[in-house]
C-alpha cells in the first residue's frame, strides 16, 4: 500500500465523515485539512477537484479533495457543480418548484475524488441515477437528499435512508471505494 | 491618459460591442483577445475577474476583463455569479417560474471590470437596480435583459430598449464609464 495515512480537504463534517468510513474499509485512516480550496467553475467535477488540488500549496502530505453535485436532466445537468451555491439560494423547495409539470424526472449524482501525492495527480469517479421526487421526504443525509430517489432502492430518498444504507450505493461512497481499491493494490 | 488601446478578453460579442462604444466616448480603443478564461467560483464578480486577470499570461499588453450577474434579492443572489450557467439551463422562463408568488421581485444587474498593466490591477463597479418582470418582455440586449425592468426608466425592460437607452443606464456601460474616466484622468 502507498499510504496507510492520507488528508482530506474539505470543510463539510457530513462528507469528511463519509469518506472516512469508507476509507477505513481498506485499512487507510483518513485526516483532515480545514482549508479555504479555490474552485474554478467548470461544468465537470473532475476539473474542478484537480484544479483546487492543483492550487494547493504542498506540504508533503498525501491530500485528497472531493467535489460532488446533483445533475437534473431535464435542465442539462443544472445545478450540477453549482450545488451548494444553488441548495443554499434555492433550496430542495426551489427545485421542486422548478420541477413542476416536468415530465422528465431523471437525475444522478456525481462525485469526484482527486488525490495528490507530490506532483501525481489521480481522479476517480462514483455515480449514483435516480429521481427527483414530488416532495421533500426524510431528515437523513444532507444536500439534496430528501429530494433523490436512487433507482437501487426501494423508492425511499436518500434523505429516509440510514446513513449504512446510503453508504452502500451513494456517489461519494463509490468514489472513495475506488480510491480505496486503488490504494490497497498500489505496491 | 495611460493608455490609448486597451485589449478585452472575452468570449462574448455583445459584452466587447457594449464595452467598446464607452469606451470611446473617453479616446479609447478596445482591441479583442479571445482566451479561454479561468474563472473561480466566488460570489463577488470582482473577485471573479480579478483572479482570472491574474492567471492570464502577461504579453505586454494591458488587459481588462468583465464579470456580471444578475442578483435576485429573494434568493440571496441568485444567480448571481452564475449567471451564464443559469441562464443556459434554466433560461428566463425558468427565473420567472420560481419568481411565481415571489412578492419581493427586487433584483440588481452587478458588473465587474478589472484592468491589468504589468503587476498593477485595478477594478471599478457597476450597478443598475430594478425589479424581475411578471413577463418575458422584449428581444433587444441579451441574458436576463428581456426580464429585468431598471428603475430609471418608464417601466419597460432592458429587451424592450434601443441599444443607446440601455447603454445610459446599464452596469456594464456604468463600469466602464469610471474605467474610461481612470484612464482619461491618469497622467
Amino acid at each position: 500500500m502507498i499510504e496507510s495515512k492520507i488528508w482530506m480537504a474539505t470543510s463539510s463534517d457530513d462528507k469528511y465523515k463519509e469518506a472516512k468510513e469508507v476509507l477505513a474499509e481498506f485499512g487507510v485512516e483518513l485526516g483532515r485539512i480545514d482549508v479555504e480550496k479555490i474552485e474554478v467553475q467548470a461544468d465537470d467535477p473532475v476539473e474542478i477537484v484537480e484544479y483546487s488540488l492543483r492550487q494547493m500549496e504542498d506540504d508533503g502530505r498525501v491530500v485528497v479533495m472531493e467535489d460532488a453535485g446533483i445533475f437534473i436532466e431535464h435542465f442539462g445537468g443544472f445545478p450540477g457543480p453549482y450545488s451548494s451555491y444553488v441548495l443554499e439560494r434555492l433550496g430542495n423547495p426551489g427545485i421542486l418548484k422548478l420541477m413542476e409539470g416536468v415530465e422528465n424526472r431523471r437525475a444522478h449524482y456525481g462525485s469526484a475524488v482527486a488525490i495528490r501525492r507530490g506532483s501525481e495527480i489521480k481522479s476517480f469517479r462514483g455515480y449514483v441515477r435516480g429521481t427527483i421526487s414530488e416532495s421533500i421526504r426524510g431528515t437523513g443525509g444532507f444536500g439534496y437528499d430528501p429530494i433523490f430517489i436512487p433507482d437501487e432502492g426501494d423508492g425511499r430518498t436518500f434523505g429516509e435512508m440510514t446513513e449504512e444504507e446510503k453508504n452502500v450505493i451513494s456517489h461519494r461512497a463509490r468514489a472513495f471505494r475506488k480510491l480505496g481499491e486503488w490504494l490497497a493494490s498500489s505496491p
